[in-house]
């Protein structure tokens, strides 16, 4: 079943942390998404996460469409494989606020050794904002979703 | 008291999940990125969160500095307003995958009124790499993490 815990919002945000906001689950993904280890006893064993909150996680996982079972693999899907920038983000900002010696883990582009970082990117202008210089604004959708929810 | 679910991680993600990873979290932290309602009942009555769950969550947020207390208003700080990458990149996720409407909120660049995005970025090739060309790797600072963890 998916979570409901955050019905009354009409923001992706919170929509996106329906699936992968409670506690171990961007952790789970993240193993998933940068080591080979993605059996059931790999996750328990790697993360210390007791195995019924596991088990919940990984069965959302793939009825939410994150992943799929391959034998006894659990295996990211593109929908899976895009939540990567989040991950990244979030490296980012411990890096950035709580990483005394120096960021632990390094992000790799395969082709070519780089080392791979998400920014924020304003197209029309060109520049990267600064994260004070951002605000959030409705859509013409918005009103859609709110029809929506009221039903 | 800070979280301390996942301290045998040498992870700054997981170090970021330490401070931002349960439920309502980042809810409550985009509510005070996003909008001009940042007092406790202001978060109570949007998000609809128990009071003491917001309570706890707004107290992590105030020891770990990410927020201050101004008279009855809570603000972010620096360490706090750099959060926001994370939302946008959790919202782009969410507009991408379970969004049938299209996007409810847009971010704006204020300078120019432009529509923000979050990218990958490898500064070596200049190119944006795909989600799956992206790996993870230790670097120098790996073991120091290791060494202190096991003190």
């Amino acid at each position: 079943m998916l979570g409901r815990t955050y019905d009354h919002e009409v923001c992706s945000a919170a929509r996106a942390l329906e699936l992968v906001g409670e506690r171990w689950s961007l952790l789970i993904l993240r193993n998933a998404m940068f080591t080979p280890y993605r059996r059931f006893t790999d996750f328990q064993a790697r993360l210390g996460v007791a195995p019924n909150i596991l088990q919940k996680r990984l069965e959302l996982f793939v009825e939410s469409g994150l992943m799929e079972l391959a034998g006894d693999e659990y295996r990211l899907t593109p929908k899976g494989l895009d939540l990567k920038p989040v991950i990244i983000a979030l490296t980012e900002w411990g890096d950035k606020w709580d990483a005394p010696h120096g960021p632990p883990m390094a992000y790799k582009h395969v082709d070519c050794g780089g080392r791979v970082d998400v920014r924020l990117e304003c197209p029309k202008c060109g520049k990267e904002p600064r994260v004070s210089d951002v605000m959030a604004q409705p859509t013409k959708a918005f009103e859609a979703y709110r029809v929506e929810r009221k039903r």
